[in-house]
């Protein structure tokens, strides 16, 4: 099982909320508590956006505390839109291409959970990418071919309905192969501006998503940071679980639901698999 | 361009062919001479054969030449049959799952050259691999897909005609996206006691494939290793490139042909891709 | 904190300690019981002897439980003797010079443990490695530099002395630098036929050490390994904790003392450092 | 050996240096000219000054002409200062702490070339690094111990005589030991704005080094770039070998000679080893 942040706001180091907490990211790395697996040493993966449309992407296979060029670059990167994610493989080879976040133009994509007995669904999932796209896919993973679906299904134009269609894809091919309960999933996606953070899972019983919904909270949880002391009233942070203890800090997505972080009001919608 | 060897016979430490000699694979992969490009520092692969039915395989994308572990393995391991490969990337990422050779079951496959356009057709060529394969795919390479394609049409019941099909189905996938010479290509499989060398290119000029095809001249090329004075009369080595310059220990392998090295007399035979 | 493993007996296969079991060294990485830190995945090696005298060593910086080579190399390599070791670090770089077991001729050590405050103990005990010896230095452990001083006091010709003197050195520069308890260890070394195992730390309170003392036991512990049936009595298995939960199996090693397997009757012995 | 590549001026993206090029750094790695050595594929670093005091450093062990990471980098970041180093081993370890720059609070250092019968003299030279800075070493190349040796002596307060002592105290240590021609070395330093750059061979044979000294010389170089269409005259690269092949663009620095680069007029000085 693995780990994920999205940050959307003021700009600020990546190293504030992936290095410096006693409850980072990395810091979950290494001791989660509400994760299914004990540790998440199995690779990771930062996307981030700066001036330009295309986001860059630092990914590497060995495990997020002992690699010295993430701290590096956390450290020497300020971003107001970035994506972080924790790998624990669900049994696909620990490479480069099966880290999150996997980026197509100016799109990022990460997930945690994972589509069962995928091995028996990949063949007939992967031709249903489209064609135009099919070249691009590097990896071997669940989460790649789910957004490569995605974006045949749409995901540039309507991201809700592209999602939605490919979930209920996968559901209707899992079934199709006797896959009861076919896919487990958060998922977080942007453009470079908007962050859509899905949460659904086939028997109703998803992992944690949460959002930082009140930018005070955070502030109080991070009092002596003079950097988020600065932070805009849009700023969020969502995670697939809690960075610190503070009650209130954090609001749980509810199940098959998705949550919509854009300049303005955010938005939270019902999320409903199509066929 | 990648090097490639292939070795059948006594049982010998790996190192003899791959680490010892000014002209080893090692020393291949830092200065190629006959080789289209001039490093092959993408990763590399060895695979051998014990006592039992499956093959070991170690790969890594490290150069082979930096490679601590592949010298310790070299050292210790001694096999009557086994493959080496160094690799450099005609484009597709640097990771364990792209680098030679590859496996499936009792099999050994590896790969010097290329599919022309490959990005074009990988999409055709990976829906025309058997069902029950397609999961086991777990690179992204066009050599990969080759061998299981090759395993799709029979390798394991008539290697020769499942090759002959394959390259027939990629000239033809080929010829239809307006790509000429789709196919160029050396190529070495084994099940474990026979070894297959095959030379192709659709344009009849192929990457070059050597027999060394007598043992008192392998022997006269390392006169002072007692362990090679010790191989038997059927000990035969493949490689994409001579290992040393002494003139009449090698024979070329002719376009077109496939070498098979077996129990008794060894074989050259025409190679015609089919539909 | 690391873990580790030191097999002396009958030949096996190195994947029946290393990878089968539920116990296993390798599922101790992800999940230890005894241990003060809760993942060991900062790298790992193993070194075995076979028919000659210096022993190979393969080690990696990858966490244990997702290196395929590893996989690989236990399935295919049988050893008479045999260490392993999976690191945790203390501080120093995660790189594979700072991976154990080092090796030295045909000798190999491991440790568990750490010299406190080495940093600014580090020069002075650097300065005491004698200097035919110095240039070997590959790494920056603790560890590996207890590895050379003990060679520097005759690892070679009386190891437990050797050790005692190098121990005995560390806690009198410790002290001198004002650190109360200099060192903590368990420490395995062998020359290739005897492996001496230590105990011992300047607080009294070392981290665990366990024999299989009784062969019976160990085959009991693994009914189902037609490998393990086969063992001779002098079988024997020293670790930092326990694999499986047999109760009898495994016997602690107390407090200030070494273990000496050897041909015919193990001993048990004190430990004091020595100036 | 190595090549390096320091750039002093108008922030520019590293891409612009390090990628793009037919004649880039990384396009050197795998096609060196001048070099004594054909391919320099053990492991590359980058450091580089942002709006802090502490420059942040990028190493890895892989080839520089497939990380993908470096590209992303190079690509997303820029700077006004930054030095790139690609590693040819003289025989040391491949690993990160043995690659270039080296960095120690506000200063970078890298260097091409080698100390001869380096592990012959390695425990007397680094029983010269002072005490206080002995801990920090973290590799095992000739290159570092240099750079603590010239920290040693006064590298932060006068860098040319830091680095003449430094040079000086090799060279007698070399000779007492029986090596004729103790060191050969191109080195770069800075604390962030000044940047020295030393040509220095015992032998009076040193390897190359160019300094860009007109402006107008290097856009006409890369007359496409809009970004160095407004770079500053103050804008100087030194590198290793020439970037490109445009006569007049770059300058060679004599033998035994230091190039200071720094605010107002350059400077060029005869270096002059010294006990």
């Amino acid at each position: 099982m693995c780990r994920w942040l999205a940050y959307s706001g003021s700009p600020i180091r990546l190293e504030e909320l992936l290095v410096k907490r006693d409850r980072s990211l990395i810091d979950q790395s290494l001791h989660s508590r509400q994760g299914a697996t004990t540790t998440n040493g199995d690779g990771f993966g930062v996307g981030w956006y700066d001036d330009g449309e295309t986001p860059r992407v630092y990914r590497s296979t060995h495990p997020a505390w002992n690699d010295r060029n993430l701290r590096e670059l956390a450290a020497g990167v300020s971003s107001r839109l970035f994506f972080a994610h924790i790998r624990a493989s669900t049994g696909t080879a620990i490479q480069e291409t099966n880290t999150h976040p996997f980026r197509s133009g100016r799109w990022l994509w990460m997930h945690n959970g994972l589509i069962r007995e995928f091995p028996k669904l990949r063949r007939e999932l992967a031709l249903a990418v489209d064609d135009s796209l099919f070249a691009s896919i590097e990896g071997t993973t669940d989460s790649e071919t789910m957004f490569y679906l995605a974006l045949t299904f749409g995901l540039e134009s309507d991201p809700v309905s592209a999602v939605e269609r490919m979930v209920g894809l996968v559901e209707e091919t899992g079934r199709k192969h006797g896959v009861e309960q076919p896919i487990q999933m958060t998922i977080a996606t942007t453009d470079g501006s908007t962050v859509w953070a899905f949460r659904y899972s086939s028997e109703g019983d998803s992992r944690t998503l949460y959002f930082s919904t009140r930018m005070e909270a955070l502030k109080a949880l991070y009092p002596e940071s003079d950097e988020l002391a600065g932070l805009s009233d849009e700023t969020r942070v969502v995670v697939s679980e809690p960075l610190g203890d503070l009650p209130g800090a954090w609001n749980e997505v509810p199940e098959s639901h998705v949550g919509i972080i854009q300049p303005g009001a955010d938005e939270l919608q019902p999320f409903t698999p199509q066929r």
